[in-house]
């Protein structure tokens, strides 16, 4: 049903399919290049409440409903719901989903959340056969509120610098209906020595080569297997090290060789320097893109890997380095569709 | 291997045993009533650090080579980490495992954090084999100074506060030697409306309640199975109220009907309040002591069930309630041991 090959890889050979997605994003990110991709774009930064923090909850619990929904089904019928999310407890998940009356389990690896959310709601949807929600999401008012300081103070950013995604994303697993996800490289924690928050592409390109890496090994698949391959959200210029990195390893990527953060913005007109970031970045392009490409028949073959930078504000002004954490999801059309 | 049974619960037909566990506390709580039961006792609130934070990380990676050393294996061997903390972005865990070279999970059920690692901890040692380290901690200082204010302030506490404990647990599970998780039930968010900091075991026994009730009617069991029926952390005050919803549903706890909060401290004489709190509250007297009962057959089958309060300082001020979380998980010792 479930296989360990390798060092970090699950097979997963009972079927577990990506039934449903659903993607909802803030106004910026509804004007960039995936505009038409997102199930709902919210003009409305606060999303009719009156905190940052609020506007994130109810944006997540929109995307939760609509994504129950297009799966024909409602929250009492979950098996499980995994979630989390950047704030501080990962409150935003917990408020969206406290009167959903079934099993929760929070998650948190930062941007790459969403990939640990699909690893192990893939694995939990192996033997119960779903229906599982995997979701998460980021705010870019909060989220600078949090880890930077209040929007009004209007700091300048740097050139690697990237752009929290207002945005959620949230998927059904079940076990028959759409792209199956068929491989799971969960990743190890990877420090770099990195210490620049401007600049967490640097950060997290190690951990997503060390991932990548492992993935190919224990698959036995080399990058060219995939007709896409995009990681979470190095944006520009950390995909430009990954870039590097995959040269120097001797790799050759697919044609599509690309990353959430710099697909979700147009970096030339929309002002986000490196591009976009935070859980809600991968987690909206998959749900909303993504899964489109695979059930458009764009791709068939995916290697989706989200990526994570795991310090804190604390951490970084006691002068520790950023470790980050990537997790790889395989998610392929069945063969005859 | 692995069976979904009634809504919410697993049960593991796989063994998945409790090869190892260690318990590392600071010095309050290697002076209260179970202090002979921790592996390490310091006597150094800052673990030979200069921060709270990087005190809790200290104490977590002692735990995590306590553990791997008594279960005679490198955190090279892990198939997975799983971890998780109190503090925003669950950091102590974080930089305490960075340099182990194994998959990691990072998972955030605040105080029912080590119930969620053990849980799925065992699902992923079900059909991987293990070893898999569950772990998670939490530390006074760097809790107060987070959640309520610097420990300067020396601020009044109320009847019904908890006093964190600065402790970690830490377990490696594979299929042979040692107690066995047999059973699992996740729990929903349960948000009984409480909004007093002040009062967690309000505010968590109801989910408590929701999840016992949930194991009890998935599993057919009747509480008396149990030799114990242990908490995580709703101390005296939140466990008197458990014991009057058990009433109220005509549920007959066993003999042993307790709280890790209560069990840690002495209440009357180590001016704790309503007891211990805090992630590694459950997981420390878990680790620590519950496993050595089993070991010694003092018990035999145990219902651990953590509990955690899922707010945040923000949420908090923003008025809101607190929503709260219990995992159940069963941990048995094999037949004819």
């Amino acid at each position: 049903m479930i296989q360990h090959i390798g060092k970090q890889t699950l097979r997963l050979d009972a079927p577990v399919c990506v039934a449903a997605g659903a993607a909802v994003v803030g106004s910026k990110e509804g004007e960039g290049p995936l505009k038409e991709r997102f199930d709902a774009v919210s003009d409305d930064l606060y999303f009719g409440q009156k905190s940052w923090e609020a506007a994130e909850t109810v944006m997540l619990r929109q995307c939760f409903d609509l994504v129950c929904g297009k799966a024909g089904l409602t929250g009492a019928a979950l098996q499980y719901l995994l979630g989390g999310d950047l704030l501080n407890q990962c409150t935003s998940s917990v408020y969206a989903l406290r009167d959903v009356p079934a099993p929760y389990l929070g998650l948190y690896n930062a941007c790459a959340t969403m990939g640990e959310a699909l690893s192990l709601g893939a694995v939990l949807t192996a033997f119960c056969g779903g229906p599982v929600c995997a979701m998460t999401g980021s705010h870019f008012c909060s989220a600078e509120r949090q880890f930077r300081g209040p929007l009004e103070y209007g700091g300048q950013r740097t050139p690697t610098a990237q752009w929290t995604v207002t945005g959620a994303g949230a998927v059904i697993l079940q076990s028959t209906g759409g792209p199956r996800i068929t491989h799971i490289t969960t990743g190890r924690i990877v420090d770099a020595g990195v210490k620049d928050l401007s600049n967490m592409g640097a950060a997290m390109a190690p951990a997503a080569l060390d991932t990548l890496l492992a993935h190919f090994a224990d698959t036995g698949r080399a990058p060219g297997y995939y007709d896409a391959l995009i990681t979470g959200d190095l944006g520009s210029f950390g995909h430009s090290i990954l870039a590097d990195l995959f040269r120097d390893e001797g790799l050759h990527p697919p044609t599509v060789f690309t990353d959430c953060g710099m697909l979700i913005f147009d970096a030339a007109s929309q002002d986000v320097h490196a591009g976009g970031s935070g859980a809600g970045c991968s987690a909206s392009v998959f749900a909303g893109h993504i899964l489109r490409c695979l059930r458009e028949g764009v791709w068939r073959r995916v290697l989706f890997a989200p990526t994570g930078a795991l310090m804190s504000v604390v951490t970084a002004q006691q002068g520790e380095s950023i470790p980050a954490i990537c997790h790889a999801v395989a998610v392929e059309m069945p063969q005859g569709t």
